[in-house]
């Protein structure tokens, strides 16, 4: 039996793309969907600004008064941890005349935020509790001239924003974005990510859109092309179905595959919650529009991209195996190699994919094979949103 | 008594913020004004290119045939001094193809223009005397194919051009500024400014729209934060008053400072024309829309701004003393470094203002406190030019 | 006789600047047709993408196999050949998510193309033969997911393709042009271009509008001013009449010149071909939009221009000679250097005038003298496909 057999009786597919019957191709989006700079301003707005966005691991942010200056799609925002260590964000705006209160990626403050400009000064919970004379203008609200604050929430380890006005579920948009790949949220539960350590951390620089990064990581129709040692770990990728194409799939290891590293040797101490059938395999989730969560026994990948332009995005991997492994001091390397390699590879093959966007001949588009149909719900996701 | 109580007494404000109380925050222009690039080019067509900009010190033009190549606006002229010692400024664009006829920064010509390309010649009035097979085209009119002429002054020993077609007063727009703001024009006069010499010129490239930098000139409320050396030469400034909120005010100097230095100390030989109440004193002029002027007792600096961008401004910063004091090669390093020092603060303060501008938060604009009111003036002079 | 006297009487001039009189200026485009980006795009669908574009050598494709990839207008195009020693030209995007087939500007395959990331297949006709699970899609119309073709010609040596759905004659718009310049298309035949070998090839990258570098070429106004030794070779280039000028007009070399080279010595091997009124003489052609080629007795010079951005233009110079001079390894660099250096003097003089364009006195244009009256014809072809 191979996994390319077994998983349609047990797994319903993720999604789906209408009418298409199995043999037949499915249109893409469009070109200039992908080039259209008024439409990455509306995916900004629409999507990056108006959703839920995972800006630092929650490590990051472990004292009192350690802040982290976080983009999230147009804007700059403070993500600081109080000293009742409750973490807060707050627009990284002066309400005075507009300075950036803090321009540094990262640093820690005692109790207070204070503009370099001029010295108006907010506590960790964005009142503003000084300002040279302020005394003489009692007028001044000291709330409402406080600093505008983000949404905030802390889930598997990370710290998620959203800095729209209104926003949306959390537990809708991203833990369910879970449920429909896993099938449950308990799932992902059992790998305890909260309680992991940060073993590795890898940024790209993507000359690619946004979408082109997600429906690389949504598809495995490439991996026999240019994922050698990808496929030889996991050999159901081969045949071009990603596990994403199946609710609950988890792809299996190789029978001769000790771990998941770059060349089958055996990993790290396996993470003690994960329950029997997710030993020896490999999920991925997406987490719209820009997360994805990479499940082993060992460790889990996580991968936060930041679109900056229409043809441009920044990734950033992080590798989280068990404390003790990375207290350990242990060589972590061969683990990383495996997902680094994959992420050089998919980036550069977006790479060469971008140029042809704004193609005549790919005006409408091209067309998504068997295997990729449940990307097209990814496009109805994103045109549904900016319509 | 301290110089803040003083003013009010003796000196009305400058401008007025309308009804605003005392104690009331009063609104910035909205974000969307350092940012637009439509409200960027609106500026340069209807306040750049519309007034007079200072270019040039006139010694830098000091012999007859010695030329300029400026950037006032969007248009490149040449500003060139006659052999009948006047000083004549151009569009840098040759009347046949259009070709520059000076691309170097400065230079020196005998009695002509002469453009590169095809050799159309001009005399130095812009008349056009000469080209190839020019005798053979004698329906050419030699003034009407002239090079386009620029409306040039000079003033305190700087040449001032507009590009307008039809300029506006020159005394009310630039020497108008300098009695609204010291109360008449003798009181500029009594620093000799054309008979100075220039000791020092520093550029600067500001990553900011040309009006933060305006309005963090023209207000001190930011001095205590940013400008230690400043406010220790000028104590008064601490109290967050600039020397441009009063009429007529100039900022007095500490009890124990020698000079207008950095440290403090003796500065040079002091200007003999100022008057008594000028000596020891700091007095402030902006000439909107891009200069500053700033008067001590032993020197004078003018700073000139070319915007660039809607993020993007040169500015220019000229240190002026007697000629007997740069002829003698006295050490002039803790007279600049004053400045110099406030300029890279200031700048920076701007640098880090400017990235707000375009953030949903600031889309209504900040707030001016109390002893910013009057940059609120300008805001409406900006306004006023664009509506 | 001059040169200068002698032409008007043996050949017409070519095109008409209307009712313009001989001593008379006449209009050029206004400046905006150089600066504004949405005539430079027009201008790339309506002229570069809807006409005849000159992108190889057919000797760089000597070999099946051998391709190009190469910029056309706004799109990537594969020139390759095939097995079948004729040359075909795609579009450079993979029919199934768009990729770039190609990204290296040239190479060799064996008998296919195929895209590196999800391996579809494409044999050098453009048939899709082969890609994973492709035998599962039997809907799959194999030449309709072929590659897209684009059409393509071979002659004088080079290979031109057209983007265009439905390509303008060749005869008339690529051969016509020669006629118009030469009085008929025999008159290239003698110079046997295609069994001529390349000498040396030098890439220029110009900051200017390519319409700047057409006016430039097609006029001799300059030579005097900035060609100092072209016009000690061709001495009629003194009086500012280009051979483009009239109709079958080559300027003739100095009496003293020995050979079309930088210091008027001896050239190489003439080419048996030409007529004897060919001989000591130079003839200029241009192919609108972006060919120019250069005929003097012992070898030819073809420009080849890719305009990429309003203000900046990419030429490609080949110098080509007898194969048996090339094969020697005799010193060609006083033949190139003649040609290089005039390169250099045009595009100097082109990025002076790029900057005016812009300027508020250049809003209606320029005037084109007596001699560049023809260049009033380049004009309305332009506007005309642009209408």
């Amino acid at each position: 039996m191979t996994a390319l057999e077994q998983p349609p009786v047990t797994a319903p597919r993720v999604g789906s793309a209408g009418s298409a019957s199995a043999g037949s191709l499915v249109p893409t989006l469009p070109g200039h969907w992908y080039t259209d700079p008024a439409i990455f301003e509306a995916e900004q707005e629409r999507i990056v600004e108006a959703g839920w966005v995972c800006v630092a691991l929650s490590a990051d942010l472990a004292e009192p008064g350690a802040y982290r200056t976080v983009q999230v799609g147009r804007e700059s925002v403070v993500v600081v941890r109080g000293r009742d260590r409750a973490v807060r964000a707050f627009f990284n705006v002066c309400r005075h005349r507009g300075a950036r209160l803090c321009v540094e990626p990262e640093g820690k403050v005692r109790n207070k935020l204070q503009c370099p400009y001029h010295a108006w000064t907010y506590d960790l919970a964005g009142k503003l509790i000084a300002a040279p004379n302020l005394t003489q203008m009692p007028d001044v609200d000291r709330i409402g001239y406080g600093l505008v604050p983000v949404a905030v929430r802390e889930w598997i380890g990370y710290v998620w924003v959203c800095v729209a006005p209104e926003p949306p579920s959390f537990e809708e948009e991203v833990m369910g974005a879970v449920v429909t790949r896993l099938g449950d949220v308990e799932s992902i539960d059992h790998y305890g990510i909260e309680g992991l350590a940060l073993g590795r951390r890898i940024s790209y620089d993507v000359a690619a859109n946004w979408k082109l990064v997600v429906e690389n990581f949504m598809e495995c129709y490439h991996c026999a092309t240019i994922h050698p040692e990808l496929t030889e770990v996991l050999p159901e990728f081969a045949d071009g179905y990603a596990a994403q194409y199946y609710v609950g799939h988890g792809a299996e290891f190789g029978e001769q595959v000790r771990g998941f590293t770059v060349d089958g040797s055996a990993g790290h101490t396996r993470i003690p919650g994960i329950a029997e059938d997710q030993d020896r395999r490999y999920y991925a989730i997406t987490i719209r529009p820009g997360v994805f969560v990479n499940l082993v026994p060992d460790h889990v990948i996580v991968h936060r991209m930041t679109p900056v332009a229409a043809d441009r995005t920044l990734v950033e991997c992080d590798w989280l195996f068990l404390p003790e492994v990375v207290r350990s001091g242990v060589d972590l390397d061969r683990s990383v190699e495996l997902f680094h390699r994959v992420n050089a590879q998919d980036f550069a093959a977006c790479e060469r994919t971008q140029p042809a966007m704004s193609s005549r001949v790919y005006a409408h588009g091209g067309a998504l094979v068997p295997s990729e149909h449940h990307i097209a719900e990814f496009h109805h996701w994103v045109q549904a949103r900016l319509a």
